[in-house]
């Protein structure tokens, strides 16, 4: 989980979200603050997964777990 | 705001959580919640860039907006 996502992508997001101007640094902590989130997300997603006889997260589970 | 992450990594960070399978609705309903978050984190860490007199995002304010 290093350093998976795309630098130049959430740098557009950042920027589309109202940021004038965003640092390397910036963009870098907006990356390891999501990909936790998307491991926590992930996990509890797959919970609802299994809880529900599944071993493939869909699109509910996502939601159920967000 | 619409689509901007890519979809592979995001998977494999999914698979990297524990996932078995992900379907590729399950991937966009990630990438759908995953980027309104970076929305919001982004709105938060550009109110404390300002409040510090910056019009740049540092990584101090993406940590001080989560």
């Amino acid at each position: 989980m290093a350093g998976e996502l795309p630098l130049a992508p959430l740098k557009r997001l950042m920027k589309q979200a109202g940021a004038e101007r965003v640092s390397d640094d910036g963009v870098e902590a907006m990356r390891d603050v999501i990909e936790a989130e998307i491991a926590e997300l992930s996990e509890e997603a797959n919970r609802f997964a299994q809880h529900a006889g599944r071993k493939t997260i869909k699109k509910e589970d996502v939601l159920a777990a967000h």
